[in-house]
């Protein structure tokens, strides 16, 4: 499979058709991003490298990285986690409060904001210097020192806490969160704006595709069995209310993040990233999604 | 890989840990059933077949019969279909009709009872003797006669009739419906009420498993890239509330019925059809779900 | 006090803020009326009738007949009727079929679309002829013949009737509707079709505003203690989901029809009737209201 | 009309029901308050007092001084605040945090938790030093120095805040919330910690029976028209989710408090304090209720 020659085609036809969505407006730091940056970044289980576009830019992975801190304490906290955050798709959006209430304080699954809060709270619980591990975490995970945490993007998260900050007291109202809230929004909001390019992000979702062991930590992160239900969740939680869509076009456990970016993983080939700022009203990115689409079409195969 | 042998070792094991629930009660027909009846078919691409326990006695399949609804109309009407009927995975329980207020009259997806009452008034549609022409679609996929529709469900089912008629007239209402509620709700009650067994169910959703392709029928059922779709689809959707449970521990496409019966596919491998009465509180059988769980356990793979 | 002179101003006032709203367009017979039509009636304890305007043109009183539907059961009935429809105010739009589900079968109060159909439901099984009888009951409050029941409008309805009949059919499987759907809305329709002037339409309500005893039909209606509770479910229910609003603008009793009707009470004063067809988007008359409003101002009482 | 007399045979009445409920529990000061103690108090336009029972014992007024700030800022800001909080009767419980997200950040009424903390907040941006001004102001309009905040009972409220605080940073999400959430909060929960007794809370309610003018503080405290809105928004909203039953069973405007009070008026006549401290599964005072109910059927008169 001549995959470099696959990603440039994909590359070339989504750039042609000329796909438009919004850049994220929230917070200044990603409403002022160049929105014509588009790359993508595969890597096979062998560690080669193939790469198109501006796959070597850092950008703002966002809620990408919740998978990362999902497998920091999955590994560590086993099914015990379970009783506080459920593994079901949720049809709301990523950040509604209505569903945490009718399901009393348990959220949905990890990745909703709700559900990452918990994740990230049962991080601090378990970690001395969260952030800082977070960091070190990834960095190991794609190999080399790559990821950087945007103090601006941070700070501007900060200015707009108010309804991670509801979140998170909800939760304390059903007793679902031990730690201070300011203190776990400040792990949530410096993992959320950290940057690092497609090709060091697909090599931080390597070891999904590869039964949980990394080739570039050159160890087993999880367990063959905890990689699996990792990407079980992505694929049927990984992309907001648009998650059976996703499954439905490209059949591929996957996270996106409101950065424009996408991660996703192809069991025993390859992982992938893609990234291009634009949004469609989901939050996905319209080009990424497009892109991979793509892909599992020429490939002809995907999970299914 | 000696398939036999595993799926008796599933068996021995499920037996083993004597998991109970309850049947479903609410026709008199499913109400006694003997509960202890369990059976495993699994129909590798060859057609090989493999089975343990009661894997030969007809069963009622009940919203199984959805995979084949949707089947016969995926293939025939494309793309248009999905402007009547989402592909979201619902977090509400199957017979919802508050969820389809909120999105207007299109259903989350073609599993729940809405999405299902619009893919058989589709159906209804398009083909002259609906009933009739689903029994001979599944015949062919089974490669076989061996499809019985039973009267007394299907009386009974009639009999129980008014939340699927609200649903209806709910569609209607929205203009999601165009034949007459009473005939498409025959047609309904006719394919849940069908029975057949472990093997030719398994046989039945073999096409699943290999690209659109049935050894059985000696056909394309649908292209590769539909049939990527439907499995999709089972995954996300295929069981009610707790679609996101099965993914996380089984992570096999897969539909449920109330009857018991699960039928699965791992695609490039093999169909399987588990059935066992007894179901959970989320409608599905307790022991079906947990031998396919061992044997994704054992086989040590799975879709991801 | 001189009602005369105090409704010619609000007719006079209302009609130079010229307000505009629109007229129901879900049947041909509601949208083709003219929309200038305004009228007022008042009826005070003594039978002394003053009136403006259209205020003896008979139009589609539509929902305010479910106050006369509800007075005929609850005279019978007394408490059970409790147990099958609630008296809280909806916060949704009065053709809800979602609040119906979360609370299980039991409509939110009588006068929101699922709540009516029960009241008509419970008025089926006590009443022999139902539509016949409600017409002479509405007669005999109104101290004359004045009822019609509009046959294009009857029929209309019926060719939209597929919300109601899910609602029908819904309540049904809560095992809250005795009689056949299709029979209960033929009277449903029948008396939403009934078409009767300001003047008839406030004698028929006058009893409510006297204690329970009707000076035009001669006798007691039902008890003053009946007629307290139905006019505190007018306040808190009669105005779909802007009932809030029109207690704190108005603070009367009433109830409101998609016909751009309003009746209305001050309990030991007079009863009101007040009709013009544009309506705002909650569904109530613009004008109506607005008369309401400026009648209490004036007249610095209301209930409070 | 013997005032004295009624309500003795009211107290009386009730005791022999023995009525049972429960006090609240979430905080350690209410759960430990002598649950047989019972009050009335009736206070006419002249300022007679009438009293039977605990009618002088100091309590936990808890919510009904949202109906002391809602006047406190009705009459500063009139109509500009009903742009922040709706006038609509809730379906929910008085914390829900779903229905606030379903509307966008604007509460249902000023009584639901939500709503009061918009007042709250209203209020501290108009006064300088607003829990010493809740405090006069209530003492204004009972005539008397007699309002104390219980200081064990605000940090209990303060020890349980989570959900609150969710919601007044829910609020600030949707820029509903002007001021500090956590100096919102405190205002908050000094008003709900204020204690008086039966006869002064009546006194204090009193020019709500008035037209809005206090006979004991010998002003007027509103306007008529604004007494009259807060007597609408008293009945359609004070009782939480049972608000439709109160007004059905007793047909008073009112409010209550968890602490096990209401207090009511019937305008032109009187105003009421009754104080019981078991609830039903509502939150509303079991006795106090019945007491209510049995008054207004004796007196054979309500606001219907």
């Amino acid at each position: 499979m001549d995959y470099q020659q696959i990603i440039e085609e994909v590359y070339q036809e989504v750039q042609e058709e000329n796909l438009r969505g919004k850049v994220a407006t929230y917070i200044p730091e990603l409403a002022s991003v160049n929105p014509d940056q588009f790359g993508i970044a595969l890597v096979d289980l062998e560690g080669n490298v193939f790469g198109v576009g501006d796959y070597q830019v850092p950008f703002s992975i966002q809620s990408i990285s919740k998978v990362h801190t999902l497998t920091m304490v999955f590994h560590v906290f086993k099914s015990k986690l379970w009783a506080r955050v459920n593994v079901e798709p949720s049809g709301n959006p990523f950040n509604s409060i209505a569903q945490l209430e009718y399901e009393k304080g348990i959220p949905r699954n990890p990745f909703i904001n709700a559900g990452a809060l918990v994740i990230t709270d049962a991080l601090c619980s378990k970690f001395e210097k969260p952030t800082a591990q977070i960091s070190d975490f990834i960095n190991e995970l794609a190999g080399k020192t790559c990821v950087r945490i945007n103090p601006e993007v941070k700070q501007s998260e900060q200015n707009h806490a108010e309804r991670n900050t509801a979140l998170g007291y909800f939760l304390k109202a059903y007793q679902n969160f031990e730690n201070d809230v300011e203190e776990v929004l400040d792990v949530y909001f410096s993992h959320c704006a950290m940057e690092m390019s497609c090709v060091d992000l697909a090599k931080s979702f390597s070891f999904l595709a590869n039964d949980g062991y990394s080739i570039f930590a050159n160890r087993e992160i999880v367990s063959e069995s905890h990689a699996r239900r990792i990407n079980a969740l992505m694929l049927t939680c990984g992309f907001y209310d648009e998650a059976g869509e996703f499954a439905f076009r490209v059949g591929l456990p996957g996270k996106s993040g409101v950065g424009g970016g996408v991660a996703a993983v192809m069991p025993h080939k390859f992982s992938i990233a893609v990234w291009s700022p634009e949004l469609n009203e989901k939050g996905n990115s319209v080009k990424a999604i497009k892109a991979l689409e793509l892909l599992t079409d020429k490939l002809s195969f995907s999970l299914f």
